[in-house]
C-alpha cells in the first residue's frame, strides 16, 4: 500500500506492507552518489542477519529515547562528516520514532540539509512518518531542539514489527486507537472487532494506513484552519503527566488518557455519548492497565498539567474533548473542575 | 540607512547607521512578549556600560569563533530553554560573524524556529548579514552543520566598530574589497581613493552598503542562474589555504587571495586588465602582508585545495577569475597550470 502526502510541495511517498525493504530502498538509492545508513543499534543487533544483512557498515545509533540526547546527536554528525557526506548524497534512518526524530535532525542539520529515508522499525513510528517533525531532547524537556525537514519518503516494512516487544507494540497501538477515534465510529468499530483477540501485525495493517491518513488530514487541515492539529493531542494531556509520573511508556499512557477523555466528555456533555463499558473491556483486554486510573491523585496530575508552558499563568487547562467519535474539540477546563471530574473518573472505576 | 532584502518573501531589514541600537531593537521588540539576549562576551565587557547598558542579564557567549563549537553552542540552547524561551519570543544576537552563525543556528534549532535579530558588531558581519546562512563548526571542518534561517532584522550600528581591534578591522574590510571587485570599477576608484589613508568607519559607511547590495544581489541571482553566487569565493580558494596554513585572519588571507586573483587573471587572459602595481600598493598601504605571497609553497597550497570537496578526484580546481572589475567567471584551472601561474605570481613580487 503506498500513501503519498498532499503538502502544496515536497511530497513523499509512504510505502507500507510487508517485505518492501530491499526492493524500495533500491528504487531510492540509486538516484544518489552516496548512501549512509543510520540504524538503531537494537534493531540492527536483531536484524544484522536477516532483512539487514545487505547494508554495509551502518552508523550504529544509539537505541530508542538515547539516541535523542545532545551527546549522542553530536557523534553522530560528526560520524556522518567522518565518513565524507556531501549535499548530494543520501541518509537512510532505520529504527523507531526516535531514531528518525535524531537522525532527521542530523540530515536537517548536515550542510545545512540533506535528503533522508526512514524506514521505521516499530508501531508507533507510523505516527512520525507524518508532519516532517525532527528532534532531540534538552536537558529542560523532550523534543525542545529541532527542525521541520520531511524525508523523501518512507519504507515501512512491517516485517520489523515482528521483533518489537509486547509492550512497545502496546504502547504504539495507543496511537493507532487514537487516530481512529479521530476518523469515525466504522473505523473504531472495525478496528474493536479486528482486535478483539489480541493485536496482530497483519489484522493491523489497513488500520496503521488509516492512521497515517487520519494524521495527514490534520497536518494538512491546520495549515489553513490554524489549531485543528490540537486534536492529535487526544488523551496526551492526562497522558503525559500519567508517563511522567508513572514512567508508563507513552502509548500506554495515553490510551489510559483516551479513555479518561471519553469519561470527562461525557461528563461535560451531560450525555452518555461513549460506552465506557466497552472501551473499558476493550482496553483492559489488549493489556491497557485502564484500572490503574484508579490510583492516580488527581491534585498531582493537575499540577503536572500546569507545568506544561501552554497552561501556565492560568487556572484553565487545555483539553481534547469528544462530541463523538470523529469530532474532537479543543476547550478549557478550569482546574477545580477537572479535579472533580478525575476524582469522579476515579470513583466509576 | 535602509537596505531592504529582495527574496520573494521573508524579507527583512537592515539598517545601517551610527547610533540607531536601542531605537531600532525597541521597533523590533515591542510586538514579543519577550526578549532574549545573546551577546559575544568580548563585546559585552566592552559595552556593558556603554552602548549595551540598557540590557539586562544578557547570555554570554564564547567569543568569536570558539562560540561556534558543540559544547559552546549545547550550552546556549541550554541557557535559553533554561530561561523559559518559547516560540513567540525574540532573540537578539550582539556580536561578530560568529555569534551571528551561532545564534542564528540555535534560533533556528530551538523549538525548531523562533525569531531572531542581528546586531553586527565587526566589519565582516556586513556579509553574514545576506543569505541567511547559520552554522557551526565540526571536528571534520567549519560552518558543516547548520540551517538556513534569516533573520526578521539586522541592526547594524557602526559605532561598533569603534572597539574593533585593527587586525579585526582589516581582515574585515578584506570583504568590503571583495564586493566592490565584484560590482563595478567606479566602486573600486572610489573605494580607494576613500581609504588610500587607511580605514576609516565614517568613509567606510557607503562601501559597506554597497557591499551588502552586491552580496544580495548575487544571493537572489543564484535563486534563478544556479552559480553565480560562486563568484563570491573571489580570492577564497588560495586565500582559506594561505588562511589555514599560515593562521591569517580571514579577510587579510582572502584579499592575499584577491591579489593572486588579479594575477592569474591577467595571465590566463592575457592581457595586462589589472594594473597589479596598482593593486598592489593599495593593499600593501592599508597593511595587508601581500609580499607574504613570495613565501607560500605553490605544491603545498594547491595539496590544501584538493582537501576541497569540491576539487576532490579531479586534477582541476574549481577558481574564480576576474575579465575585468564587476565580471568574475568560474573556470577550472588544470593542478600543474596552477601551480605554474603560483611560482610566476611569486617571481613577480
Ligand atoms: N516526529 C514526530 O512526529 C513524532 C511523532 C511521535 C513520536 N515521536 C517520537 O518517537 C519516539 C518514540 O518512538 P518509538 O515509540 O517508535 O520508539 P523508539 O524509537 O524509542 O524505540 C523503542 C525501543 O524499541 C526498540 N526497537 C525499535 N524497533 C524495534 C524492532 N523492530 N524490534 C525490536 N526492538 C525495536 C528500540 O531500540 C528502543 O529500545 C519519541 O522520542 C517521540 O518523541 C515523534
Ligand atoms: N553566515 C554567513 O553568511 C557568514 C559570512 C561570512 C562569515 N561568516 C562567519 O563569521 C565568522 C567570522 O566573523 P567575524 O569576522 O565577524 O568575527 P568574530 O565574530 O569571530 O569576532 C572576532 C573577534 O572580534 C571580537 N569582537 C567582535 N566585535 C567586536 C567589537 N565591536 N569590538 C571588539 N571586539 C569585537 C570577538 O569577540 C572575537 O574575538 C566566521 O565564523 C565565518 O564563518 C558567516
Amino acid at each position: 500500500m503506498k500513501i503519498t502526502t498532499q503538502y502544496k510541495d515536497g511530497n513523499y511517498a509512504i510505502d507500507v506492507s510487508r517485505g518492501i525493504l530491499e526492493d524500495k530502498l533500491t528504487d531510492y538509492t540509486s538516484s544518489y552518489n552516496q548512501v549512509f545508513y543510520l540504524a538503531d543499534k537494537n534493531v540492527y543487533r536483531l536484524h544484522k542477519n536477516g532483512k539487514l544483512s545487505f547494508i554495509e557498515d551502518p552508523i550504529l545509533m544509539e537505541q530508542g529515547e538515547a539516541s535523542k540526547y545532545f551527546d549522542a546527536f553530536s557523534n553522530l554528525l560528526e560520524s556522518l562528516l567522518e565518513k565524507g557526506i556531501q549535499r548530494n548524497c543520501l541518509i537512510v534512518i532505520i529504527g523507531g520514532g526516535a531514531a528518525g526524530d535524531a537522525g532527521g535532525f542530523a540530515a536537517a542539520s548536515i550542510l545545512r540539509g540533506v535528503d533522508y529515508i526512514h524506514v521505521p522499525t516499530t508501531l508507533l513510528a507510523h505516527d512520525s512518518s507524518i508532519g516532517g517533525k525532527t528532534a532531540i531532547n534538552s536537558r529542560h524537556g523532550k523534543n525542545l531542539i529541532g527542525a521541520f525537514h520531511r524525508p523523501k519518503g518512507v519504507v515501512y516494512d512491517l516485517d520489523f514489527l515482528d521483533s518489537l516487544p509486547d509492550s512497545e507494540m502496546l504502547s504504539g497501538f495507543g496511537e493507532v486507537i487514537k487516530h481512529a477515534m479521530l476518523r469515525d465510529q466504522e473505523t473504531v468499530d472495525a478496528l474493536m472487532m479486528a482486535t478483539k483477540d489480541g493485536i496482530d501485525v497483519n489484522t493491523v495493517e489497513p488500520f496503521i494506513i488509516k492512521g497515517i491518513e487520519t494524521k495527514m488530514d490534520y497536518v494538512i487541515k491546520d495549515e489553513n484552519e490554524s489549531g485543528v492539529r490540537k486534536h492529535l493531542n487526544l488523551g496526551h494531556t492526562l497522558g503525559h503527566a500519567i508517563e511522567y509520573r508513572y514512567k508508563m511508556p507513552h502509548g500506554i499512557a495515553v490510551t489510559l488518557g483516551i479513555y479518561a477523555a471519553l469519561h470527562i466528555s461525557n461528563a461535560l456533555n451531560q450525555e452518555q455519548t461513549f460506552d465506557l463499558k466497552r472501551y473499558y473491556g476493550y482496553f483492559k483486554g489488549l493489556g491497557y492497565p485502564v484500572e490503574e486510573l484508579k490510583t492516580i491523585d488527581a491534585e498531582d496530575m493537575i499540577s503536572l498539567m500546569t507545568k506544561d508552558k501552554k497552561n501556565q499563568n492560568t487556572d484553565r487547562i487545555g483539553y481534547i474533548v469528544m462530541d463523538s467519535i470523529g469530532e474532537a474539540r479543543f476547550t478549557e477546563i478550569d482546574q477545580k473542575l477537572l479535579i472533580k471530574l478525575i476524582k469522579n473518573l476515579k470513583e466509576s472505576l
